[in-house]
């Protein structure tokens, strides 16, 4: 599963990463237990349809969910879903499907797990997955194995600083990489600097830059360069082998990529650091199913606790 | 062996992390073989006074040495030793000592092993170790075990970036911890703003600084924000438990720790970040040999390479 504050998604995902079916739902905007409906429906279509298809039989549930959260208890307050606050997403789905294994984790670390089973990263023993969308999230792999931290809650790089003297970030911080490259602080940006579209989301920014809109282009080489920053700080930190880059600000390809590599050049300049490389993300839109299955699948260099 | 640009020294150290004996020279500014004759001195002093005291027979040959070098190979090229380029370190000393496993890693990495094994941070299972001195180095512990990298360089947080239109570093970047709060920046910085002392060294900055000198208060400061704002970055990036911080800058305590405690607060806001607490090391003079000792006698946690 793979849970954020704009879908509720589920799939049935084999050994070798492919998804044989997936459902997907808008995450409500209601209670609890609203958003608890929507998910136990799109897990029911999926277990219908999945058996239909003759799919593998589930060995267990996997989760990506928006952070933060209690980990490993998955008991989650994603930022982005209002009605869940220290909501116990892994006991209940413990109650809904018995006798399987039901792993939590942050989704952006669901996402580096992925990227690293059978991704972008497939045989890279140490790198950085980045996941650039509503916010600006990361799982770190160390030696073939993800990083979780003391609590979890490592790989946070949404959280690096890039400008001491930047923007106030959401969780009190200044200056951090997801206050300045977030899509809804590149669209802020844009807006602010005289950009005005019709719908204005992440999409919308990216279809103007490519239509060669000077404003929209340059906050998405604004965001670029934030993140060339941050990966530069990671890279020098955890000497890292790769870095993949997804979510949907990705989608703006090589407008924010180019700006990314120039910033990544002009600071990553240790032997080891220079010419990191930094792909975009294999998985595609099923790229948080993949890496919640990693959790279960390749639990060995996944799933650290219990 | 604990092997710098200003000392070489080496010590016999138990399994309790106690130096039986230790001896350093200063390190000689001539070609390879003169600076390898320096240390093939303070080796012998140490066999014969170690054995003296009835101290216990090494088990092997643990070396902290300034980077960069080939790792695990043990192929040094300090950039503060400049007679040593490419200098076969572990193969010298093999010769030397034959029958004993040498291992030699960067200096810092070492002295992170060293506070993990027997410091300040025993019983944490993710800490990063700082190193303030000519440069600012790092070496960092997750899980209980020291994080190598993909080339052994891991740990590099002088180059994690403050500042992105911060002062130039001698890495060829811009802005990294490094060009602002190392001991000689610290100095550089103190010195550009009409600090004047008979002694232009990091010492007698701090002593000045204690006698209530503003220039130096403020230079001292501005490294420990520095220090702040990199300590945020990993903290979100790693989930550290525990920062421990030595070399000689840090002998300047509350003057640095305190505007360093305050710049943390500033940027470290999550949950996991806000309140990571920093210690100054427990090793003192002696932690680098600690560390070194640590990558032999604790090699499952402190040395990965075969």
């Amino acid at each position: 599963m793979d849970i954020g504050g704009t879908k509720l998604a589920a799939g049935v995902v084999d050994e070798a990463g492919r998804v044989w079916h997936a459902e997907r739902l808008p995450t409500p905007s209601g209670d609890a237990e609203a958003v608890w409906a929507s998910l136990a429906r799109v897990i029911e279509r999926v277990r219908v349809a999945a058996a239909a298809v003759g799919a593998p039989v589930p060995r267990g549930v996997g989760v990506g969910c928006g952070g933060p959260m209690r980990w490993p208890d998955g008991v989650v307050s994603p930022l982005n879903i209002g009605g869940w606050r220290a909501f116990p997403l892994r006991e209940r789905l413990t109650e809904l499907l018995p006798g399987e294994p039901v792993r939590v984790h942050n989704d952006a670390i669901a996402f580096a797990a992925g990227e690293h089973w059978r991704g972008a990263g497939r045989g890279r023993h140490n790198l950085l997955g980045i996941v650039v969308s509503t916010g600006v999230g990361g799982g770190l792999v160390v030696r073939d194995r993800i990083v979780d931290g003391t609590t979890g809650n490592a790989g946070h790089i949404g959280h690096v600083v890039v400008d001491p003297a930047g923007p106030s970030c959401a969780c009190g911080g200044r200056g951090c990489l997801e206050a300045i490259a977030s899509g809804p602080a590149t669209v802020a940006w844009a807006r602010s600097n005289g950009w005005r579209a019709g719908q204005s989301d992440g999409l919308s920014l990216v279809a103007d830059a490519r239509a060669g809109h000077p404003v929209a282009l340059a906050a998405l080489a604004r965001a670029g360069e934030a993140l060339g920053v941050a990966i530069a700080s990671a890279a020098a930190l955890c000497d890292l082998q790769l870095i993949v880059i997804g979510g949907g600000l990705a989608a703006a390809g090589e407008l924010l990529f180019g700006p990314l590599r120039k910033a990544l050049a002009r600071h990553a300049r240790l032997s080891f650091t220079a010419g990191v490389p930094v792909m975009a993300a294999a998985g595609g839109e099923h790229a948080g199913l993949v890496g919640a299955a990693a959790l279960v699948l390749a639990g060995d260099r996944y799933w650290s606790a219990g």
